[in-house]
């Protein structure tokens, strides 16, 4: 059954308007179908943490497959009053020839390294850009703020429920397949679990509560209508003094006479951490030691972790407006930039030079391996070299930090794995996506890999992402050819 | 021509799930066509500004009028095996028959104050929430946000360009849409442009530079093509010794001798306010006054500010990844809450209550009555009354705090606009939504109506919202009623 209405979006206009205006450039300076290589990376890590997470691949795939120019797109364009035919045609015509390379779905990623990369004819490799970026940005943002948060629940469930908070539609929808694969066990969102199958949860709000002429009438109504999925909310009049004794006896007189179990109780306001105690113990008491308790309200990794340490019986944590938003970073910069001409045979790396050393990029056609310890199985370092370049893992290697040169590693004893895998060949896919399950479970692996000093909130130890010896030698000597 | 593809999108799924499992259960307890009142407001106002601007309604307009429901979503919502077959039957035949008021789109709105009211059947008054949370969250958000930064810039135009840090698809063409109604000229995005018709911009990117073999020839060649349309990036290489040079050679040689006047140059990083100083100078001597400057490099209201104080002399901002996620305040927390309840020609008013005073709904069935200065025309108060209340401008008025109702004010010599209008009837649009550009212009001149001291950045002057003396009373006596 195909219910993709979004993800076969056309994204044909989704695009800077830049990357039109340079195209017809490139056309009427025959330039069109220059072969060239552009990296996406990042800078900085949102939330000052200590790794990111790759994701939005698979959108982005379902994208490209279907990028063509409708007639009115063309029209539209036209009415610009400032193109040639020529590109014009080009658009009609448009067929996708770009090579991809792009690291899967859930794996940790570094400031720095190629995350993706795009060879093709200049034209193409452009005119993808907006739409990469935006795709692989969101999705990467929401995945590791959600990873972060399953983390500090320490085991217990999370499930994303922030649609009503979200930036429009895909940011809602989309939203809920990161947070998934993050490590979220479900959305509330209802088109996320048609659409990819994400587990979806949901039972009642206040107003359920408010329209009956009782609490208790609302919960024992709830509960003969769904005696096997009764999950009940306390805090409408007060939590203690009403909501939990209302909801114990519907469970007594709804719930066990239908020989089944309630769910659990959810709790939306006031001290979380205080109610959740007393409510276990009166749960414990009346004999529903197996009646979870779910958790609400403007909740993020610092709040559940704190929680945790002063001893809330929560068993799920709902986590809405901070993790679609991402709020406390809710940019992730990643960009897209220039690295490699083909000149017949040739590759000529390029460089792009500034003022600010960090924004120097690396030059070249590259891939990125990743050095895990034979011993503990952790990732020790990402080594990003040229593309011809071979890590045997059969000897020792010197790794050096391309800023200060004489913070050196030797790293024995290691295997590698290259992180980038090819997607695209001539415009084609290549590459199967996973089921989105098997994306969640392996970020939930690859982020295991980590050393535990990396994965700390705060001030986490900086992973090792350097270069090769020939590729720092190359960018030095595009650094001083560059000078002013 | 419909170019549509966005706007016309199924919403019927991008619900929370929790929507469905109380319209199951309000059919089973044959409360489905209960008429309930819920009001939409919001309680803070992001970066504590003075005021927010509604915005989102024509979207969301436009995704009502298509909502109904595909035998694919009710195939799904039936594989969860929890509901009953006249709920199948509920969706199969779903027609809105809500009605609807809301604040027109660039409006100015404050905490509190109802700014979309809905009365309907409580089953379809539930369903439509999620989508009206997101689409007037996210869009208030970013036309809020856009227009503190077009206040920042006095009178500059600021264009936005922030599609490639967008939180999707959505978030970069809504996101568009609603910085335009804040304030901005135009966008980079074309999608947004062939929509919604918003003037679209964008020349260059550095990889342009990069690929000739120098600088000069990059700006002479994109002359050559846009002799009308040139605006060149300075900083791929080093933006005073070599950029701006380069680009006064390209325009006396490819501009000049075809009759044409250079639009401008760009300015992507660096001290932008020392740059823009420089440069300005430079173009001066060599006789382009008419030659704009524009600048971008994460911009936002403050940096911009802070760059006009030092003597920027900047004419464009571009504002990217700062506008479109709003990220200094990337929540607009609306919510949605059940206001009444109609039993038979009764009208009942329902209450919210909660241990925190500022989370405690205000009952009934209102609106919201905005006064004016007659003399000075600009707005002093809003009121929210029970919606058969009349304010007579002919008399003064006194209004009052809500918690603390000694503080008073009399209000004379005044005139009145009641802000909600009515945009559904009985589920039918009976709204012309305004063409963008008339939304765009409405909102300055509301915009233009506040005073002074609302519109600063830091301690803003709290505009009155108060309630009328007989709503005051029926608040105080449900509070009461609701007691522990």
């Amino acid at each position: 059954m195909n219910r993709d209405i979004n993800i076969t979006r056309n994204i044909s206009l989704l695009t800077d308007f830049y990357e039109f205006t340079m195209i017809n450039g490139y056309l009427e300076n025959k330039m069109e179908n220059k072969i060239v290589y552009f990296d996406m990376f990042f800078r900085k890590i949102p939330d000052n943490g200590g790794f990111a997470i790759m994701s939005g691949l698979g959108t982005l795939i379902e994208y490209l497959k279907n990028l063509r120019f409708s007639d009115d797109d063309i029209e539209y364009l036209r009415e610009q009053k400032i193109f040639n035919e020529s590109f014009f045609n080009y658009l009609k015509n448009f067929e996708l020839l770009c090579d991809m390379w792009a690291v899967k779905e859930g794996t940790p990623i570094f400031p720095g390294e190629p995350i993706l990369i795009v060879r093709g004819p200049i034209a193409q490799v452009q005119l993808i850009e907006t739409v990469i970026l935006f795709t692989i940005n969101h999705q990467s943002l929401i995945t590791t703020k959600a990873n972060r948060i399953v983390r500090a629940a320490k085991g217990r469930d999370v499930i994303e429920l922030g649609a009503r908070r979200a930036m429009g539609a895909d940011s809602a929808l989309l939203g809920a397949r990161a947070a998934f694969i993050g490590g979220c066990v479900g959305t509330s969102l209802s088109e996320a679990g048609s659409k990819f199958s994400i587990p979806i949860f949901g039972t009642m709000a206040h107003s359920w509560i408010q329209l009956f002429d009782s609490e208790y009438d609302a919960f024992a109504s709830y509960a003969k209508v769904y005696p096997n999925n009764c999950m009940l909310l306390l805090d409408t009049y007060n939590t203690l003094e009403s909501g939990i004794k209302n909801a114990i006896k519907a469970f007594k007189k709804e719930i066990l006479p239908r020989g089944c179990r309630p769910l659990g109780v959810r709790i939306d306001s006031g001290d979380i951490t205080y109610l959740s105690k007393k409510i276990r113990n009166v749960l414990d008491e009346e004999g529903f030691r197996d009646c979870k308790i779910c958790a609400s309200n403007s909740l993020d990794e610092y709040i559940i972790r704190d929680m945790l340490i002063q001893g809330a019986e929560v068993d799920i944590f709902g986590v809405g407006e901070k993790l679609i938003t991402a709020v406390s970073d809710p940019i992730f910069g990643g960009v897209y930039k220039l690295c490699a001409v083909e000149e017949g045979k040739k590759i000529i790396s390029k460089i792009k030079i500034s003022e600010n050393v960090n924004k120097i990029t690396t030059p070249g056609v590259k891939t990125v391996w990743r050095l895990y310890d034979n011993h503990s199985k952790k990732a020790v370092a990402d080594v990003i070299t040229f593309k011809d370049e071979i890590i045997d893992n059969n000897k020792s290697i010197e790794i050096f930090d391309q800023h200060c040169t004489w913070k050196r590693k030797v790293i024995k004893n290691f295997y590698v794995e290259k992180i980038l895998k090819r997607v695209l060949k001539k415009g084609k896919v290549c590459y199967n996506v996973p089921e989105l399950i098997d994306i969640r479970k392996e970020c939930m692996c690859k982020v295991s890999s980590l050393w535990d000093e990396v994965k700390r909130f705060e001030n986490p130890h900086r992973y090792y992402v350097d270069l090769s010896e020939k590729l720092w030698e190359e960018k030095n000597r595009l650094i001083s050819k560059n000078k002013f």
